[in-house]
């Protein structure tokens, strides 16, 4: 299965600017034959926290999701999108994946809240990486810190993931994300892995782009730069069980006695 | 602290001469003002399992050891070597740090085993990795394969090592695990990662060198390349505390979670 991940510049509040981009990379990603869209973090609505939290309207989220279901039936392509939502006065930053049809495949609530702006405005998720099937694989979603926790990860290709889908929002500075750490992910869990991000510049923040698809052996596949791109890899199950055969770190992992130690720690 | 890690071509057997590049390396480091050398993965014997299981006399560990406290004292540095150990009639994999004056700080038998050969000669560990402490800092020792695994590293993180001391022999084309898994296991875990490999052939094994030294913000410090060295880097606790201010990832670690998402996956 071919997979694009959309890297670009969102304008904050700007919902039509922002959907039109979305739809433009994914007219470009069905045409390369691409099955599945990744989208940034919270691109939909610009990366700006305390801007969302003053200023966008959680009653538009309806009509947001509507308009994202018809560029997916449009472009006929499955959109992994991410907004934030709003429910019992509690804020979260979340993750969607539409296939093309618009049907909803899974939803994740951002577990690992970054720094102090995201921890002021947003409320922590607490179920682990969601899991789905599409087109005969298992696609798990993730959001941005999350990744950078190798449990999480770890969880998800435990539970079957085998492509781990991950809106994200880097500023500059941190372009080791994309080319040591995420690869690293993708290795020592052994699943591919597509981590978009945005790429210019949000409410004074300035983003890293280096968008990255890995692969299972820690390769890198695809990689933006830091200008608007869409990126492409070709996501293989036969590549996922001979990299598993050949350094089998799921199957050789010790997760009992992980917890065991962890236990002996607490105890001390 | 400045530290020191070796990386050489071990003669199989031939622990003269293995003893011989420790004295040299020991000699180096020290006259640089380092106050420990880390040594490769069963430097002392070779890398060779089924060799050592055909031909290795266990009742020589007593001398073997005997003449790494003499290098320690006479060089007047810190030393961690790995050699393999049998008791109860099962061989492991292990590596020991001594002072300056001879006196052990810590004993660790290797927990992830790699691949068939090792995994038919010896018998796996089952303790977390050594901890202790010298000139003032936190010290732990683990072994080749064990840091590919997060949760290890992590485990040493939580209690307290400020810098894992990693013996390893690892083969060509493996590179990945020194230009890119080890610094993202510095960086998620907020440590230094000292990685001491061998080079050259040994009994037909071709070994990788690239031994590095990783700082706690994932940067590579020191790399060796294909031939003998010694590699050097200064650890400072001020600049493991900044970085566990800046980007709080073992504050931030949500490991009750992860234990609660094990638990219901294991129930599923």
């Amino acid at each position: 299965m071919l997979i694009a991940a959309m890297q670009a510049e969102a304008a904050v509040l700007d919902y039509d600017a922002n959907l039109k981009a979305i739809d433009a990379a994914a007219g470009q990603a069905a045409q390369r034959g691409a099955r599945l869209l990744l989208t940034p973090e919270l691109f939909v609505v610009g990366y700006a926290p305390f801007a969302l939290k003053e200023s966008f309207d959680p009653s538009l989220l309806g009509e947001l999701r509507e308009r994202l279901r018809e560029i997916a039936r449009r472009q006929n392509i499955a959109l992994v999108y991410s907004m934030p939502e709003v429910a019992g006065g509690e804020w979260k930053i979340t993750a969607s994946c539409i296939d093309e049809t618009g049907a909803q495949l899974a939803h994740y609530d951002k577990v690992h809240l970054f720094g102090a702006e995201e921890q002021d405005v947003f409320t922590p998720g607490h179920n682990a990486p969601a899991v789905f099937t599409y087109q005969g694989m298992t696609l798990g979603l993730a959001i941005c810190f999350d990744v950078e926790y190798p449990e999480l990860v770890r969880e998800a290709a435990l539970r079957g993931v085998e492509v781990l889908l991950v809106p994200t929002a880097v500023g500059k500075g941190y372009e080791i994300l994309s080319t040591t750490l995420v690869p690293t992910r993708a290795m020592e869990s052994q699943l591919y892995i597509a981590y978009a991000n945005h790429v210019g510049t949000e409410n004074g923040f300035e983003l890293s782009g280096t968008s990255v698809i890995a692969s299972p052996d820690g390769q890198i596949l695809a990689q933006g730069g830091t200008e608007p791109t869409v990126i492409f890899a070709t996501v293989q199950p036969s590549l996922l069980r001979q990299v598993r055969e050949e350094v089998p770190y799921l199957r050789e992992a010790k997760t009992q006695l992980y917890a065991q130690w962890a236990a002996q720690r607490a105890g001390n």
